[in-house]
């Protein structure tokens, strides 16, 4: 019951447009007490939004053509990696539309989806790699065109089913937490794959065995599936949930409004 | 009030293990309506943990040696990418110790540190991303060997601050909303870089400007900071707000009960 109540009061705050992982020990079973501590001396500082968006520097909309770039970037973290990749980007004149970064080990690795204004990606492409690999020589870097970014579909639809025959597809946040084992990550994505779901946004995450002894995992996975493959998809969880002695929890999000919008105005 | 409430009461499941970026509609100002639907015949399936986890098939605890490799891979999306790749690296007997995997435009990008154990990795490296290569001959892929996992420091530490001179670091949490506009990460990042503070995780977005009028931006950052530098860090990152027309909320996290207790096996 208690972690049913914890599931739901979380949910109030998810759309999917994030995929939000809570922690391994929020949700551990075997630790209850960690949980934030708002330090009221640095209490969080809401901004005044509406006066601050009035005011802001707001870019100008322009119909200029944009290309859009995938980036790579894996080398030694280091103090500043995130603030000159960044500045070097915006003095291109490039935007970050959408990134994750994370220092593993001792490296600090990037993936990020940039859109350059103002020029064809196809020609620019090789200049804007080895412009990288210059100010970055330590880094290893792989550039890649890709096509225009797809605002509505934050989660891309299964490649077999055509608009027509499956026209609606369902945004679901899949949780896996349980102990580490080894084949989890595939079992879990080959439930998905078997039915050509794609996935928007995996995130995964093990523990020492230190703590609890043995090492805990846990999985956030972002896709859309079909309403008919909804029921099939759970039982088949089901089984990966006996098989490997972990918990899954399937949730449908709520359709993003956001994208709603964003529809109706493009298709204007 | 109503954004500090909604802050306040996300801030009941969150520490410092996985950042939790909650949605830019969420936290918008202008939608109020991007809850989550928690479909009552999906409901999620909570098992019945205890049970699971005392007949999962645990992993033995062994000391065999392992060697620690940060992979990047990047190539157009597809069905099974995950499936495959976490296949493959079962296969070879690798562990995905943490990752983080997304769509972003029409590609797939992935992330993730791997252990491979009960081989030197910097006699295998080579091999292994030869493999690599040849089962995923569509994807770019880099590989490093990095030190071994640190799961204590999940946040780095300064590099400029010696263990006995600043021996604490708190972890915060750093989020970032609002219009997007050029240099935004570069302004953020350049207040934490320029005291040495390195970041741990980072995720960023934008949306598209269609439905606001304008592109609104969102990121998250986590990072450790020394107690002396906390009250300057907010201070120019109050400058940043200015300066953007964002609103930055600046969380100190509790100190992760898991870490400690992995300190405490650790030095045994």
């Amino acid at each position: 019951m208690q972690a049913v109540a914890r599931t739901l009061l979380r949910s109030v705050q998810r759309t999917a447009l994030i995929p939000r992982v809570p922690s391994l020990v929020a949700r551990s079973p075997v630790v209850q007490s960690g949980v934030l501590r708002c330090n009221p001396s640095i209490a969080p500082r809401i901004a005044p939004i509406a006066r601050a968006f009035s005011s802001a520097p707001v870019p100008p909309q322009s119909d200029e053509k944009r290309g859009y770039v995938v980036l790579s970037m894996l080398g030694k973290d280091k103090v500043g990696i995130v603030r000159d990749f960044s500045h070097y980007l915006t003095s291109l004149g490039a935007n970050v539309e959408e990134s994750r970064m994370a220092r593993l080990g001792g490296e600090f690795a990037v993936i990020v989806l940039v859109s350059l204004r103002g020029m064809e990606a196809s020609e620019g492409l090789a200049k804007f790699k080895t412009g990288l690999e210059s100010a970055f020589p330590d880094f290893q870097i792989h550039a890649r065109l890709t096509e225009e970014r797809d605002a509505d579909a934050d989660v891309s639809a299964a490649e077999s089913s055509s608009e027509s025959a499956e026209p609606e597809l369902l945004p679901f946040e899949i949780q896996v937490d349980g102990p580490d084992s080894p084949g989890i990550v595939a079992a879990v994505t080959k439930v998905l794959a078997s039915r050509n779901i794609t996935l928007s946004n995996v995130e995964t995450q093990t523990t020492s065995a230190a703590f609890s002894g043995y090492p805990l995992f846990r999985m956030d996975v972002e896709c859309r599936i079909p309403p008919s493959l909804v029921s099939e998809v759970e039982r088949d969880l089901e089984s990966v949930e006996e098989k490997f002695g972990v918990a899954i929890s399937v949730f449908e999000l709520e359709e993003d409004v956001l994208d709603d919008d964003v529809d109706g105005e493009e298709k204007r």
